[in-house]
């Protein structure tokens, strides 16, 4: 173990002190040193119900408190192998979503550029978009494992074309990604259209109704490796809101904190470069139940990291 | 889709404006042109623990903005098929029951009986037996599907008749109901005799034993075809306090919300002529999370209408 | 009493119905038959602490069902004297501040074109710019009595012009308003040179020291009557934490309710022709407190307009 | 001090155990040895607007832990020199306001006819009047110290002679009380005639104006011993919501905790021999922090038995 | 049913009284005829993230009145069959955990020493050392059977012996215990070597991984009959946190309450002398949900001791 | 304004990133530069009633991010002139309150010894004692200006010589403290002696009473300055529940914000070379306004401390 976290272990309890995520070393933008990199993105003004999720980065650093390294079943603690750094939060606009954009891209660009791991805290799903349109730049078009409720392939809403739910549509569309594969979805939808986009870009759907029919087995229906440079990006609320309450636009029906865990102890990922797990929304949680989750997500994404 | 919902889902967020059950057309009690009434019924005067379902149709009505139209299993949007309208809440009285049942019975009766669909949201489960009543007298007899932590078949407590744990025994012995299926039931019991009139009156019981270990398959139990009237009645205690905390008497051990949609999108009914959702109890509840189980079993019985 | 107040009095419990703000008639845009409107705008996109206040105009209605129409101090009855209509809500886009300004204006504009009273429940403080705008197209310059822990009038934030505490800027440069009031005032302050555009402008501070140690004799400092069209925006802010704890920017030290009131009912106002009550947010309110001292405040504001 | 509480406050803390009122001793209603007894009544059937006060007695035993017996104004300590004790609740029926009332004045009789002092804890406010019949059953008239914001005159709500808020005029229209004094009564009302009852059977009201503007001073308005036997009526909404969130009909522009107290502290009653606090529903209040203002009132009320 | 019983379900609500567990007749430790007696041990001090539990005897006595007592699987009514009673609270010092042990060890002996069952409710996990301690005075080592998301054969941490994460180890240390069964335990864990413990001391652990891979039949693996005197310990955080929020240090991905009393219904125990319900936390709990789970666990475990 | 802040404050919401006090540098014990320090001491293992003051720390820090610089009484912008620093959290034991005590002693003795003025967010009450002898060890003994509800001179509880409400006894036999000066002391109190020890002592109570009557007027029973190195301790208990609901030992009856303001911008203190702020219970706020009212009182203090 790193004498860092050896200190810290020992001599604080878990819920003391300045709160970093996972209680890692503070990194500035301008002297990174870390190879993976946690930043927290806290902005909500893509939502378009329940507004809030800019809190999440806040409490999910305070929450990974709770954060453990050893995982039995990779038999690794990714704290020590991975030695990620908390580099902050990205600037954002929160008036502006176009600014954001702006902001996001840029800085993640700049913090990855050297082919470092950018793992994000929400926000609202909007911020995804950018971070595709940056790492897309340095990788060319990525993989995307998509967890939500959502087909976030929405058309735009109110006439404003970006909002949290169309970055699939942007990101299949601008090239960012290449081939989509999503968890969790269920209906029902605003309409029926909603489901040709991703019939139309061979976007490979695991709707809860096959989760829980057919188990972890379902996995064999995913190539044997998913090759090339991966992004992973997770919504809560493709959990049900039992297990995530404090979200923007839950929906029931939806997957159980194991059942997730399960999908991403079983992923067979090659070159995972980035992930995000976003729409935690603090003001509707309780017993921070969904920061909980949103911690332990991190953690498995962490892992497909190594 | 209906020239009116589009110009509402375009132009409106979710959570902006008079807040109607899905965002329906309202239409008052004197002018109605609808063939699918959805109405509140506030009353909680019946519970025998914790009070405040009175607040379930005002809460229901608010995230029930967040309700989608089209179901991809039935391959319909109920809201155009439907046209289904809110037609406010049934007038009640707060401090008495026997009141109470004569407002719920006359009005519900005064909607209904051009057979026009009528879908309830309570207030406490003392609300389904004036609905039975008024029903039963422009439809005769009606098959009940009952989904329930509890047989609601209990006797007078405290010397009194009527409460929420009696409709069902009400029910069957003026034989406003004629067969019965209840789904979600599990102990413990008060006293052992409490299983005795479901037994004596041939109530099909589907316990929550039976829901777990044989899945959707334990409705090949069922009558192929549900025939003649029939109406559903849906108290949110089925579920697990996991999934519907906000309830008055809740049960561990329950349902979750998955398992109550697989159950209503597997039913065979030829004709439901009603149904409500009951015992939601928003002071209880947390993230709103059962208010929007409630809508969430509200559209699925909209669509088994249909 | 109208006939129609009549009847709903008596009928139904306050908590039943479809929640109109008071239980007024609802009255569609075009359709306007009454010279008061309550409107919502359910726009938090301005700001820049906790977001939440879109869901302020939905809860706020259903707490107003708690309003009480006979104030003893004018000795009026203010629902049947001014027989007010609640409006629905203004279409706002929840992403864009720039295309909500533009549609609150326009509809602003249109509802109150025909010197029709416009009342207004937020939303974040940044609607009312919209709204001085329109009304000022109307009536020209409004004297501007203000209520808020701030001044609002801060510069742009993170590069953007507008957001929830620039209105008051905004209003005075463009010549909206004219002569302004505001109470509630208090420091700290982000830095010294925040107090310097009151000065510049001639704004008539009332801080809370103000208020707290000369109570309502402070009115005396105000003219005998405030002439011309005048306009009075609330920021439930300008309450302490205790009595209005669900908002967005809260600071300690603030106005109790009654003395709120206080000031309220003891303002000469000669043509109140629009107000506001805005910042109250939901999410982080507890017993629905703030949105009561909510209801209250349009209340005393409604009686002014008489 | 009694070798009792001597134990009970050395060695168990203040959190710990099966929790009666203060913690003191509990007595069977059929072995009652004290003269001074506690005993809650947790009906709220009789509630317009929010329910769940049945809950209070429940959480003000629990919270009541807290309390501590010295009150240094009048240098006693009152569980030493009254020596009461808590008898449980008075069984009630949650369905019927009828049968609730027979119960209570039956119950209430029984354990008061020994001239036996009673405090009891509500339920919402219309477990007062058989209270008050049982009581003037034994004394005949008694006055009544009310406090509230509400009159409690007000006529039959929907056809229902019994609710929350017409016990004052039942107890002096059918006699059980003699001279009436409110405090904290405040506006708006529902119609101007609420203020006509008080007057024509002057009723000495102080309002939240009289109180905030002349302070304690007002006491001089009173008799100078209020004398005979007399009953203290507290309900909780006489606070400012601040104050007292938990509450079913919450009015802001109420008095402080301490405008509360200082008038409880300067009363001076000559022989009172019952009284309540009512209206606590802790399903409101947050922090218990309104079932803590009924526990210090509950304790002035004691002291003013003495 | 005793005739205690039969009065207090008929009389009086079960939200009514002075709340013992299970509304179950009251014992002082001096006087004691019941052979199953359940308490509370109200201590936190070993806590080492969100402390609280202190709270739970309280708010677990309040919500068992729910408690219903036939149980159809066991066929029997457990409070008539054992007639336990509530005994209070275990006297602890809320200061220090070494004052707190001796009490509890003294007084748990003190009560079981003529062979009565003991049933406790915590406080946190470091209240089940001190029992075990007395017990096994009594009884010799026993078998621990032991629901946890933790191993609990933790170092000491922070250079202190005793927290609550290290029963287990010097249970086993100590030979209070023999054979140690642990149901839900789950990763990540802070070291890899925190597996170790229960290899070397073979500890029978069944993860949660196993309990939902092959459900029921897991129990295939324990003896016929777990012989001699048995213990169960029950840390509500084996439950996920969906289920139970209200809890110290929880873990996602841990067992459904369904799962759990599938588990506790199934268990082959001789001679179950004693079990706890721990870690209840009620102010991180919401709905009273956890509670709720506590009270359900500790009738199944009453059920197991018959 | 210094550049750190200067980029901080335009570049980021207050909402983001990792949160120190006021958004201030931080400063890693073994490099400290600035002379007035910041710290957090998580330590709530001296609570007698509700537990959870541990967690204060990590939520004053999220809250301090409202926190403005420019005090418009004193004219100055504190974190200019004194440039203070956080210097994360002194490192506590959870489970052992004499442990605790020598690690708060050293680590306090160890930042002050260089004369630096320490600024501390507890934890419980009983973290000051350690504060005043490491303090008194380095300037002899010191002025003890301290805000509470209690006189915090009890006696030891269960036979433990130090919990939350002893510190000023201890301090003041040990000669840690010389003068002191005591606000918002309010009853009842537990017995009449608690009263004696202060009177023994020479100890100036103002009580709630004395403040509510006579206003800031009451400063000039103290000396004209305080002179000689001076301490000053906030209990937020001191405040009403209505304004400081998150807390340990709630009283009613207490100053309000706007009261303990006033008080701190009125007191004339020579030398004031350390405080802290106590009790905060973020399980029990709402809304973060007890949070809030310590940030606010830690920006008073800071202002005391120029």
């Amino acid at each position: 173990m790193s004498s860092y976290l050896e200190i810290v272990k020992r001599s604080y309890p878990r819920f003391s002190g300045v709160h970093t995520f996972f209680r890692l070393q503070q990194e500035k933008p301008e002297h990174i040193k870390s190879n993976a990199l946690l930043c927290g993105i806290p902005f909500d003004g893509g939502t378009t119900y329940r507004s809030g999720a800019r809190m999440a980065p806040s409490r999910v650093r305070e929450i990974s408190a709770l954060g453990r390294g050893y995982h039995p079943q990779w038999n690794q603690d990714v704290f020590e192998s991975l030695q990620p750094a908390d580099v902050g939060d990205i600037p954002i606009n929160p008036i502006s979503i176009e600014k954001t954009y702006e902001l996001i891209e840029k800085h993640i660009f700049n913090l990855a550029k050297g082919k470092k791991k950018i793992l994000s805290v929400g926000g609202d799903h909007s911020i995804t978009l950018p971070i595709l349109r940056a790492l897309s730049k340095i990788y060319g078009p990525l993989n995307l494992i998509h967890f939500d409720a959502h087909f976030d392939t929405y058309p735009p809403a109110y006439g404003v074309e970006y909002h949290h739910g169309t970055f699939v549509r942007h990101a299949v569309l601008e090239k960012c990604v290449n081939q989509v594969f999503q968890f969790g979805i269920r209906g029902p939808f605003v309409v029926k259209e909603d489901i040709d986009f991703g019939k139309q870009h061979q976007i490979q759907v695991f709707t809860v109704d096959d989760i829980k029919s057919k188990g972890i087995k379902i996995l064999s229906e995913l190539p044997e490796l998913i090759k090339g440079p991966s992004y992973l990006s997770f919504d809560v609320d493709c959990l049900d809101p039992a297990y995530a309450p404090g979200t923007g636009t839950p929906v029931i029906g939806g997957l159980s904190s194991y059942e997730s865990q399960q999908i991403l102890r079983h992923l067979k990922i090659e070159n995972l470069i980035g992930g995000d797990v976003v729409e935690v929304n603090p003001s509707y949680d309780h017993g921070d139940i969904t920061s909980l989750a949103a911690v332990s997500t991190l953690f498995e994404i962490l892992n497909l990291m190594v």
